[in-house]
């Protein structure tokens, strides 16, 4: 008895020690950071610069940003000019960043006093980037990710940016996910977003990093719903676009986004985990599935390869300047999942995605696979 | 106790009774009939002439279509025109009629013989339609009715079509709703429909009047959740039409698509019954609200009444020549319903919707209204 008394207290002590590590202390001013300066980094630099400019008791007014060293207009360095002009002129150009965002390539600096680490880098670089500030960071300090994506390991164990990122950090890790087109954040018209945790008493903390009267932010326990939903729903907006491709009208790409949906639902609970119902009617869920699907970029790029001649990687670089459309390479992740399991029959929509974007099967397999299903 | 078991005998009795008169059988020919010849109607009749045709052991082959009297092309009767042509020149130009489908505008004579009625008049000529009808069909008929709307009766109660027709015509009713604008179901692009019925048994025939490859149906049990959605719907696409023409992007609207959805699932919860959650992830709930929201009519209209100067009647009249849009007498209705319970806090978008409808307030107040929101 004595020594499971013992051994209760020690439990009790060492969690109490983990929260005093790694709890958010609001008596306290937190200092965020937003590594990844692209066109997304910096739209998302637009709202946190006047969300913790109006939460002085909450924030450090001051919100870094890290950038890749790069050079534009003949020799300028970017992050300067950043600093000097308050606008990415590389990656979102014509709007005005807040001023208390502050720009640098200097990686060590800009993540070394932060409480708060938005990630916000293109995916494939998530790893490197990681490594690179591994030790260069405060033990307390909680990541937010914001990078939708899935990948297979060498193991085929699927992972998302929360898993790479707490691997390599060993920090908490939250996502933030939802219908945000970067441009139209950057603008400021009226959006929500979603921000999954895994600890309760983070939630409101990283929600005020975030929101403001434009820029609505709800806080689910669900985060791997958060970041899965944000991963797949690429593969339904592929299909949508090559709905809007194959000349099909509105009511094939709303069946389409339902039973895209239904397989997001359906993929989460059988790989993931017991999804809450509620996180899939979150911006996260529906309003984020339905953004991306009737935002351009899947439409220009379908429509074009629906014409035939070539690949999605040359239209990729071709129609979005080397911007990825993720919907393909999801699809390709997600059917080896599938097809481990055996469940490839399970997920029509999923599986067509992948079969012509790797070019077995012809655009206009989509509409004869839906109709054929029961 | 001997009471008892007599009158548990005379339920059992009567509830064979209702079931022989009362129940599809699927060993008989079933006759099919379309109530309504405007373009929504013809449209169907575009599905069902198809869907019967090939189910020679289930249905008799003739559909009949029946009509308002009409003289078009300088003299010719309508339903004369439609049954040489094949073609409903008024309501549906351009469209391929199927043969077997035999327009009249004798309303005795087309639903006379029928089995299944399908209602497809529009709203406001329902309850007169019905009353011309009564003791003109076979007490077994079963109707369907694929007509969305919400009135508010004399005793300030919600009623829906089902309840009209129900209420007048006494025989059991079916409702159809999906993402199924009336000009693409007509050309055969690949859509889905819910069919929500009130008795289990109805369901699998009902299903065979429509189900085609190119439209895919699904019963639900869940009447009403399939019919209130089918309302409630046009309200949250006039918001979205108004975010259209107040210019802003995807990711207000697909914000206010999610705000707006949520608060068609609470006004069913709270005011019609329990519904099963599934039912709004059917074509009748999400896929609907995703193509009404997104088809052209409501762009159409409130750009021009953001614009100011004219009222939506107007507009309706001028632009979408005499056509309804639905939404703004439905919001008025349901604000009745959530005023008289006290709830239109509950509901900032419908009562939104309902505000800037009858003018009092300017449409602009539709984003100041969703920044203001906790």
């Amino acid at each position: 008895m004595r020594s499971r008394l013992l051994s209760l207290k020690m439990v009790l002590n060492l969690s109490r020690c983990v929260t005093v590590v790694n709890s958010p202390n609001f008596a306290m001013v937190h200092k965020v950071a937003i590594v990844g300066g692209g066109s997304w980094g910096s739209a998302l630099s637009v709202i946190v610069g006047e969300s913790v400019e109006s939460k002085k008791h909450l924030f450090d007014t001051t919100v870094k940003l890290w950038l890749l060293r790069e050079e534009v207009n003949g020799g300028e360095d970017l992050a300067e000019l950043i600093n000097r002009q308050h606008e990415n002129v590389k990656y979102l150009p014509g709007i005005q960043l807040p001023k208390n965002i502050v720009a640098s390539s200097d990686i060590a600096l800009c993540v070394g006093d932060a409480d708060i680490l938005i990630m916000a880098v293109p995916q494939q670089f998530l790893a490197k980037t990681c490594e690179n500030i591994v030790g260069k960071i405060k033990p307390t300090a909680i990541a937010v990710t914001t990078i939708k994506g899935i990948e297979v390991d060498e193991k085929r164990n699927m992972c998302v940016s929360s898993v790479i990122i707490q691997k390599i950090l060993n920090i908490p890790v939250a996502a933030l996910n939802g219908a945000n087109i970067a441009p139209e954040v950057a603008e400021k018209h009226f959006c929500e977003a979603t921000i999954g945790v895994q600890r309760e008493q983070d939630g409101e903390l990283l929600k005020q990093v975030f929101n403001i009267p434009t820029f609505h932010v709800n806080v689910v326990r669900d985060l791997q719903t958060v970041e899965y939903c944000g991963a797949l729903k690429n593969v339904v907006a592929f299909a949508a676009g090559l709905v809007d491709g194959l000349k099909f009208g509105t009511n094939t790409k709303s069946a389409v986004i339902r039973i895209g949906f239904l397989e997001m639902i359906n993929f989460i609970k059988q790989f993931v985990g017991e999804p809450s119902m509620e996180t899939f009617h979150e911006s996260c869920g529906i309003a984020d599935l339905i953004a991306t699907c009737f935002s351009g970029r899947n439409r220009k790029v379908c429509e074009a390869f629906v014409k035939g001649g070539r690949t999605i990687e040359e239209l990729e670089k071709e129609l979005l300047g080397g911007q990825k459309l993720q919907g393909p390479y999801t699809a390709a992740q997600i059917y080896i999942a599938l097809e481990r399991r055996g469940l490839v029959d399970k997920y029509p929509l999923i599986t067509t995605v992948h079969k012509i974007c790797s070019q077995q099967w012809e655009p206009k397999m989509l509409i004869e696979i839906l109709c054929s299903q029961k």
